[in-house]
């Protein structure tokens, strides 16, 4: 399959997957969404969960060529890239999307090649986070802190953000303030008060 | 519908979940799981959606039950307390459990009665949080923060943790670490690093 056409489907299950969530996708809703008939796609996927696989593959490769910080970006301006990245979203076709991804990830106990690609993904979400927090304790602009232990707090908030966004329907912002506040709080160097006013 | 028979059925809903998890839960497992017929069930419960709904109302209610904290406990000990109710699901039985949940959460776009029972549940446990913070500043015991900023943080690195044991496996007992040191950090008043070693 030429990358086009692989792009092409990608897309394709993207908006079906917005429109009808997981437990309802198809193969014929997403050639709906296709220039493609469902014969077509079962020659390159046997089942739904064969395609979803991919498309989980899809999805941490854009996040991995997601726009970038500056090369000389200042550690905590990667981190606000970073979060801009993650909560971004918070559009209505990004609601229908968070939704299906729930149901994906509460799909995970069931589906061993779901669970390898979620925690592929969120160890590229801690890397980029712990990397830049390491970055910023060398240059003397954060304090000693443990960048893993950060970057697995930072997950887990933005973990919650999206359920909150789904179950709740809470505004992803609400937790982006938070988790920049907390952000400030744990990384400000020398602050008498321990890093500005407390969340 | 007496009490006893109420009780009896949620139990069994209970176990049925986890067991089979949301998608896969019919009024046939729930009556396997219990000592009526599923005939029985339908007389009082017209779907399966209308019996979840009331389930989901005895998981408030029992959350609202739980052992507290003594009534004279500091309070910072009622949030030990808290801390302890929310995370001690840390079981196997608990895990289905908790997939059960993380997919109800996936459903709550689709129904507005789950919604609100969520919404509900997510009120409470931030009120919890919010009193205990609001009564340990009153006291001295915290220093002076925001109790509904606190609360609300809390409530999503829970509900992050609970993702992460559903879709990446995760032990619950990491976040609770980070979360315990989050709070020591927040809520220590006068240290002059500003609570304790940083998360």
């Amino acid at each position: 399959m030429s990358d086009d056409s692989a792009e092409e489907i990608m897309e394709a299950t993207y908006r079906a997957l917005c429109e009808h969530g997981y437990a309802e996708l198809t193969m014929q809703r997403i050639a709906d969404e296709s220039e493609r008939s469902k014969a077509a796609l079962h020659y390159h996927y046997d089942t739904k969960e064969a395609l979803l696989r991919s498309f989980l593959d899809y999805l941490l490769e854009r996040f991995e060529q997601r726009p970038a910080a500056a090369e000389d970006a200042a550690p905590r301006e990667r981190l606000d890239t970073f979060l801009e990245a993650i909560f971004e979203s918070n559009t209505s076709e990004g609601t229908g999307f968070a939704t299906a991804l729930l149901e994906i990830k509460a799909q995970a106990p069931y589906n061993e090649a779901y669970r390898e690609r979620l925690l592929e993904w969120d160890r590229a979400m801690r890397g980029t986070v712990a990397d830049a927090v390491r970055e910023g304790i060398e240059t003397g602009e954060f304090r000693e802190v443990d960048p893993e232990r950060v970057a697995r707090f930072v997950a887990t908030t933005i973990n919650g953000a999206h359920v909150r966004q789904v179950a709740l329907e809470e505004d992803l912002g609400e937790t982006r303030e938070l988790l920049e506040a907390y952000l400030d709080r744990t990384l400000s160097p020398g602050d008498p008060d321990g890093g500005g006013a407390p969340v």
